[in-house]
């Protein structure tokens, strides 16, 4: 697997029936042909039954969407890294707003994706979450307010001092850390906002999910990364 | 998919380093060959991430070690049923004492499971807990009292009025729903206690998946199966 | 302390600011004083916080929010029901609607209560969940339909067939448990409904703590338990 | 009610039946006689039916060992800020490894505190989450290693590398929050060692709680609160 390459599109696919199975694999080959004509980093986070059919698949990174900060053992219905990382995933978000984790395993969660090789993308809700995760150092923190998920309202547009306050914060605490911009991204211009304002990238979901049109949306947005990235 | 066979072995893949990824497969593949020999119905639970890699390729039942009793949409890093059905499961496990859930979510998941086409296997820990669950019309139940999980000691010989107690039960509150019995499950006099107690067969993970030879230890428990169902 | 005459009220403090400290005390007075105008029984569920001292003042029944199934022993913050006995509780609400619980804690928090010497008020958000908590014979079970919860639309007025179908299937499950209904209880008009319907009384919320004036609200609910049980 | 005094002695009072209702006020009053007798500050940590009780009892401060990070409102059975501060309390424990909280709530906790007025002392596994909790500015961080908890091996003694290298990140981070020192605190000694070390005084529990002489023992950890502050 080559490194990451940055900026970055991420995607969350959630548990959207636009998402699952067949219709995943198909989000993901989309994601795949942008990237192509593109050459913007583009990353797919399906849901775990998903994961290694599409990893298996495609040629852009995946990611999961959670794992459990446990080790090879007796834990019935719950996420083991090591299988995460031999379904063919690279990554893993930690912390969704969906999926919060107690402090203690969003610190051991960092650490064990690391042992086995997968990046870790914790999401905060605010700036104090975010220092807060600096300190663990995962690969990349994602800055999410809840208040704004799924609104396309975008944090980059709506307040762009959140997100500029933490990539200098997290910047500050942990330079190897990068930043990327969650909640409310919709178009272009968001993806845009959001990379001037320092970020390393964009994780959305719904907006490219649930679009008539996938590749039309993904488009724009790969374009407005060339486009911020030309500056 | 062909109704599932009474009684049967279900085997528990947890999330063991032995029952992960290409040695889940090789699991299945045994499971399968001792089904083929001996006629005995076994149940394959891997992890989701090899989920549908088993179900491809292997023709006895698979069934999910949880689901979470949700609807396609938001839910990150949660587990969707229709996604577990898609990748070809047939059945779930439900409440297992790794992965203990809430009385409202176990009532929503089994009807959750019954909607999307997906046996439910609710698990209990003592005989009011199956007496509660039973009324919630689960398509079987599992006795495993906590104590004895993992212990190689059977709840079948070590608590054979907990089986009989809890068959008798269930069957009294609703006739349909199948007695399974879980926990400290070893060998073949284990199994075949255990449906001469009147249980519609046997939970069970470590004795199999830890075994050195599993394929012995399957053959050994199919071969009880037979027995205790040949009186 | 003397048995619970039923039917009775129960008003849950839950954690409004009108029913915190001294304004739980003074709300708590207030039921005391309607209690002994009426002769009607009302339990009042005060803050863990406020639990000693409100046992102290007055002389009705007093219950806990809720209880943790646990045991002397390393349990910071957590709730031991040996200590709400001790601090003057009777019973204790159990898997209320804003604090859910495993199906296995719903269990032990009964026997645990019931070992202590207090009375387990459990809460069913549906007729399954409540015919599974029947099989756990608690001292009672609250029918609320979450969905009608702080609407003031009663379920004995809005679902009546949902209180009837509940009463007549616990009572068949297990005739020694009494059922209360929740969710939308406001005026004496439903109270007299549910009464109608065969529940041996009413929990309620907001529509007592959060009315300008209580005490007209209370006597309003006694009167209607009078009127209703006179048939 | 006076700024607290450093280093001051903290005991968790959990839920030991040796630390519960009148014993919990007994309890309090040897550690409000030893501080009498020592000058040095002991902080009580009860259960919440016994808060209010004993802050009204004792010329100690007192702190609860848990709070949600609600507000007032519908939330049945969980522990509102206001509630814990009218009762009398002037701080709280906060993600105790007995009650581990959400990474987003340890934040929105630790302000919530301060919103009405309570002290947070916030409990962490080690070094990594101290550092991330320190910047979310709590009054206090306490470094627990759970595998030492309750073993009677201290921390200040076992893993003296852990406090002082705690300290020193923490102090760094942010210089106004305190360093405490919890797991395995047995003895006077202990207490020397954790001060030399740099920290505030020491958390504590079943050393004090369920010694056969509690007065003895405080006793003791008081003078050697003094020794250590007299270098």
């Amino acid at each position: 697997m080559l490194p990451i390459k940055l900026p970055a599109i991420i995607i969350n696919f959630k548990t959207y029936a636009e998402a699952t199975g067949e219709r995943a694999l198909m989000l993901a080959q989309i994601a795949e042909k942008v990237h192509s004509q593109t050459g913007v980093e583009i990353i797919v986070c399906p849901q775990l039954t998903d994961l290694r059919l599409i990893a298996e698949s495609v040629e852009i990174p995946v990611f999961a969407q959670h794992l459990d900060p446990i080790k090879p053992g007796s834990h019935t219905g719950h996420i083991l890294p090591e299988a995460v990382k031999e379904a063919g995933a690279v990554g893993t978000l930690i912390n969704h707003s969906e999926r919060r984790m107690l402090i203690s395993d969003v610190d051991l969660a960092i650490r064990r994706a690391e042992e086995v090789g997968l990046l870790s993308l914790a999401c905060s809700n605010n700036v104090n979450v975010a220092s807060a995760i600096a300190q663990l150092s995962p690969w990349a923190i994602a800055i999410e307010p809840p208040e704004l998920i799924g609104t396309g309202r975008a944090v980059s547009k709506v307040e762009p001092e959140v997100v500029s306050r933490s990539v200098a914060l997290i910047k500050k605490i942990n330079s190897n850390v990068h930043v990327l911009c969650g909640a409310g991204i919709t178009c272009g211009e968001d993806v845009e906002a959001a990379i001037n304002l320092g970020a390393d990238g964009v994780l959305l979901a719904s907006a490219v999910v649930k679009a008539r049109d996938p590749e039309k949306v993904l488009m724009e947005l790969a374009e407005a990364v060339l486009k911020a990235t030309q500056h």
